[in-house]
């Protein structure tokens, strides 16, 4: 029996919840000043370098790195997840049909919602801590199927079937395109999904922690973090820097373009970041493959972000404003063959991962969220006026 | 051009946020030690007993009580969107065949995020307050025939199409059942509709609130709002405390049974509250209907209720412990007709109205809701070992 709860004593905070500890996690974090960011004990763009991205997976939602018979056993067991639910498949078209006029995360958030309810997950606290795992393992190794399959059938394609030979990341670009990546391809999309698992607390991820503390199902947990995801100021849209690649054109419009921009005050996408001073440690990753890859559009790339650098310590100095991951990021992917409109579903494709992890902790707390508002409007009650 | 933004203070706070202040709002409040709700400056068992449900739609998301000729316009202006789109229309089989294994709020949870697609809803921050508004209108008056459509199509049973010339509270009982409902069935979960607006700020529409602040569209924010409602922990399960008058059974089984569970310290559910000290106002009110229908299932459920009081000023004085808004409204709802599994999506038909004005009201604040997290995991960076 409920007893009952003492009316909690109000708590001013600063706007926003900015800086406000909701809640402790061994999941990651972001260290600003030192421009480095880290999975668990691991820096993250160690991992990306270094492993694959279901070792990464393991370790985000285990809690560890697996040995090498984990680390085949997980990716055979993730890997045989990709198939979709026949009922699924069967609602895609009509799906990707009603999402047309919206962007493809509107599609995904409802696919991600139906596969849920077509694998019968139920709350996270009705069940055991495997039986979460499971359902996030089974969501997440959907997502690259349900993004590529509405992909296509919006482009009239017929989708195509996940192999389970592949690497995630290979299979991702496999099942968008119809044809087998190359190597390099393959481990740059591999390599920026890595990356991209986590990232401090962001408001998606918030999000998915605020409805895992209702004890709601994974699937209600991540279709709200997509939605937070989907909103303009949680950022991750790596399309809008390739545009400003596009609007500025030719090198030689570079620094009339750029100084334009600074001096009416306007943002350049893909620059600037909320919590890094310092470089970007993601774009410094991207950066570097996009290097590898070669070819006129990374050396104009190259040469924007040197000349952006170069016109804000002239103009605005002492203001450090560097690429943020949208900037690399964006030219990454445009090598790797995926259209722009992929891009945001891409990135959810890996940040999917790092909900996961943390709607698994959240479940471990029995601590419902749940701030208040302060009324301000005219004090009540004021007489309901009759209905005429 | 973003600037950087200083590394915030850490804040701690009280656990769940309890407390934490996070915005201002003039929609409405709670006043547990009173026992009093309110919807702007109304009290909100007023407004249910003398209004109709539009009018306190329209208080809700424009702020006033229409005047007459607003109050018809207004009326028919959502009575026309409660017709689905056709793409809409032609997912909602595979819809319901998918979440058979899972509960309506999880079918409702698909539906909803697809209608937002299906019309083109854009994020909040891109689009005006009017057009705002009209996104919620739109969800808001397609939800009770999405509920209804789900229900009938997972018993084999054609859909019933809306109906423009009934009330919002009879059209959807005559979509649930085909037949027009008598006005006292009508007027009850009309009532019953309109006590479940809004109650304070509720873990659903706490997420509607951090999904819009990162400005996603109004169908990413009902989404998220549906799936913490669907959480054990949020409440709102009116079957719940049905199933209590089941497992008692008979009049003389109510003191045994009662006391057997007040000793081993076990919870009654439809009773207790986390924020009224006093009676909970909506149940009153819904005692009130009941009473109205008589019949030996009311007098039992109010026999039920005397009984627990009394048994608990004699085993545990000094408790206060009344019925919640689950029991009666658990008890109306079956009065009026509706099958058990329909009594959550049926509150939710109610609080989406709510979820709305919140969305609304949030949307006209810029500033993103995003705390942060203490990381206590081991200290980074550990060199990554080798993969085997």
């Amino acid at each position: 029996m409920s007893s009952h709860r003492a009316a909690p004593t109000l708590v001013d905070v600063p706007r926003g919840l900015a800086g406000v500890v909701v809640t402790d996690t061994r999941i990651g974090d972001v260290r600003g000043a030192e421009g480095f960011y880290h999975y668990r004990q691991y820096s993250a763009v160690e991992l990306a370098r270094t492993r694959r991205f279901e070792d990464v997976w393991h370790l985000l939602v285990h809690g560890e790195l697996p040995d090498a018979g984990r680390s085949a056993a997980f990716a055979a067991e993730t890997a045989a997840l990709r198939v979709l639910p026949d009922e699924v498949r069967a609602a895609l078209p009509a799906i990707a049909a009603a999402s047309r006029r919206s962007g493809p995360l509107a599609g995904m958030r409802t696919a991600l919602s139906l596969l849920g309810a077509a694998n019968g997950f139920r709350p996270v606290y009705d069940i055991d801590a495997d039986r979460r795992r499971q359902d996030t393992l089974v969501a997440c190794a959907a997502v690259p199927t349900l993004l590529t399959s509405l992909h296509r059938l919006a482009k009239g394609l017929e989708p195509v079937e996940p192999r389970e030979d592949l690497s995630c990341a290979a299979n991702y670009l496999y099942m968008l395109t119809g044809s087998e990546p190359d190597e390099r391809r393959a481990r740059a999309i591999e390599q920026y999904l890595i990356s991209t698992i986590d990232h401090g607390f962001n408001a998606s991820t918030f999000t998915a922690r605020v409805v895992a503390s209702t004890g709601a199902d994974v699937a209600a947990c991540l279709v709200g973090a997509v939605g937070a995801l989907s909103g303009p100021l949680h950022g991750g849209a790596p399309s809008r820097a390739l545009d400003t690649l596009d609007a500025i054109g030719t090198p030689e419009r570079i620094d009339p373009w750029i100084r334009a921009r600074v001096l009416a005050g306007e943002r350049i996408m893909g620059f600037g970041h909320a919590v890094y001073r310092t470089e970007d440690p993601r774009s410094r990753m991207l950066r570097e493959i996009a290097e590898q890859f070669g070819g006129p559009r990374v050396a104009f790339a190259v040469e924007v972000e040197r000349r952006v650098e170069a016109i804000l310590a002239e103009l605005k100095p002492g203001r450090e404003l560097h690429t943020n991951v949208e900037f690399y990021a964006g030219v990454v992917m445009e090598l790797c063959g995926l259209p722009r409109d992929m891009f945001t579903p891409t990135f959810a494709a890996g940040r999917v991962v790092g909900w996961s992890a943390n709607i698994l902790e959240q479940a471990e707390d029995s601590k419902i969220i749940r701030p208040v508002a302060r009324y301000v409007g005219p004090e009540a009650p004021v007489p309901v006026p009759q209905a005429a």
